[in-house]
């Protein structure tokens, strides 16, 4: 199940709301999309792979992918990651009820295909086997305070080996806090990757999340199929992560610790982080002083350790550094790497002057 | 006569071949050029302006001023501000030898146009009773190592209040330098504004820079105003700024020293400062926080003492200071100000790599 329906304002003005971030072409000209597809088939046929978005992005979806539209969960409204994992659980319990299925955010960066298919696999097989349900936990490797943590508790047993129990979630740390963790070790980042069988989740949401539950009542009925059922459910449903609803309340997770290559791409400062940028690249061009480019031209002097995101023009930088620089159709963005979560900021502006088209 | 030949690549991308320095409308939607039009109108009759200029910019400069073509001297090849003055001096000799004339550069930012005559007509009565090669002194606010200085010597005498002897000129000082002249007092900026007597001036010429006045002899022939004569001149002549051919070397120099505000607006830094960036302006809008906006429309998020020439797009900065962004239509420049002179080596690159389009 790729959950496909975020907006991602903070990769602005890259991102739009009818161009959302897991459409960004970041790496190699691939969107994340895409690349959230491949990384899907190496782990499901590709009638078992099922998308949730929004209705905006369907249409762009079922291109991308060719997935037929019955395996495009279009909702009706955004109501965060609970009732968008709910949703599928209950459509896919009606084909299996013991199903194990992954949940793969379709915005994030996962480098290495082949880890991520073996670890999936080893979390499948403890939630097939033990009916856990699994998050990855994946190594940090900063003491970022924009992801939330896991703190590992005891190994699951014999029969698992390398799982644990978690012991509790920790959403987005103060920076000291997040370099205690970093420091002390047994704590990981939940990369909001899961893998669970259809039928324990909806127990486990049946037990620890009664509003949620109750909001999925249309969608256990004879009409679960219908359009107006899944109105009705989407207009009862709470917003609420997954996390929060379900796996913070429940004793029956585990995590898989991992040192899988993962972001969520959330900033420019992330994007820049994963490539490379502040890492000297190929001699004599740009990417020697650590820049990186994206797309478009980049001519530097003295600039290093920049991001740049081009369009048809040319971006000439001189004597800086830790910049991204966006350059749209419409708007150019230039911001400090480690300020890029102020991006928002400009976006809410906008919307506030009711520049929405620019948003 | 208003100097008008110049390239200003350190302005690019504002500035182009095809677009050059004097035509960028910097201030108040008024063209550089425009504003010394208006400042040599004040001191002289519509019919006693001189324009010289290259043959790329002759007729842009004819539909701003609206001078006949007779009054353009269109350079056959670029030679410097020796050349460019002296073919000017010949010409006004033909009409009145003993006329006093101002050189007036067409891209300098001069606010106080009423400061500008005052002081012009006290250097041109110089210039008329005493003989003198007159410069205007601009009294140094910041110790800037672009600029030319003149020490000044002792005074001019009582007919001639305030003007002073120079004592010697001095070529872009180094900073350490340039802070003990401005410490000490009695250092002047040669702002290439200049007035004297057409007679006297080639005179000079004749004593102190034989070499063009050798490649001047085609102008002071029988068929001076021909095409012909002026290549012919333009072929064999030096390359000097009036400065070095004449001045230097001359015992006829004065100065005027004033309190004028002047810029040479040759960097995007010196034009940071003359439009007041770093000074907090109009409440709640960028500019509260030492931006400035020359074009174009900024939202600024915690951004501060930044110069932006926008175009279409608006730009948008985030957590970033003391930057120069100019969005043209095929390129952008970030810079940092101080880095500003800099900016002139991308152009080189440009144009070594073939892309003179973009320079």
């Amino acid at each position: 199940v790729i959950l496909a329906g975020g907006a991602g304002e903070r990769l602005w003005p890259a991102s739009r709301r009818a161009r959302p971030k897991q459409l960004l072409e970041v790496v190699d000209g691939q969107s994340l999309l895409a690349a959230t597809w491949q990384r899907a088939r190496r782990i499901a046929g590709k009638d078992r792979v099922w998308i949730v978005c929004g209705r905006e992005q369907a249409a762009s979806h079922r291109r991308e992918t060719g997935l037929p539209a019955s395996r495009i969960l279009v909702e009706p409204a955004r109501r965060n990651t609970a009732m968008a994992v709910a949703w599928a659980a209950h459509r896919i319990a009606r084909e299996d009820p013991e199903a194990v299925f992954a949940v793969l955010p379709a915005d994030h960066l996962v480098p290495d295909v082949g880890q991520f298919a073996r670890d999936m696999r080893r979390a499948a097989d403890a939630a097939r086997e033990a009916g856990a349900l699994v998050t990855l936990g994946v190594r940090p490797t900063r003491p970022d305070t924009g992801y939330g943590y896991i703190q590992l508790g005891r190994a699951a047993g014999r029969a698992h080996p390398g799982l644990r129990h978690v012991r509790r979630f920790v959403e987005k740390p103060d920076l000291a806090t997040a370099r205690r963790y970093l420091a002390r070790g047994g704590y990981r980042w939940n990369a909001g990757i899961f893998a669970w069988r259809a039928d324990v989740l909806l127990e486990e949401i049946a037990r620890h999340a009664p509003e949620l539950h109750r909001a999925l009542a249309p969608l256990r009925g004879p009409k679960a199929k219908t359009r107006a059922a899944v109105e009705r459910a989407f207009r009862r449903a709470p917003s609420l992560p997954i996390d929060v609803a379900v796996l913070e309340r429940s004793d029956r997770v585990w995590s898989l610790p991992t040192d899988l290559a993962w972001s969520d791409v959330g900033t420019w400062a992330s994007l820049a982080e994963e490539l490379g940028v502040g890492t000297p690249g190929g001699k004599g061009s740009p990417e020697e002083h650590g820049n990186r480019v994206i797309s478009g031209e980049l001519l530097a002097e003295g600039a290093s350790n920049n991001l740049v995101w081009g369009g048809e023009r040319i971006v000439a930088l001189v004597g800086v550094e830790d910049l991204a620089v966006v350059d749209t159709e419409d708007v150019i963005l230039v911001t400090k790497l480690e300020r890029g979560s102020d991006v928002r900021r400009i976006v809410a502006t906008l919307n506030a002057r009711g520049l929405r088209r620019l948003t």
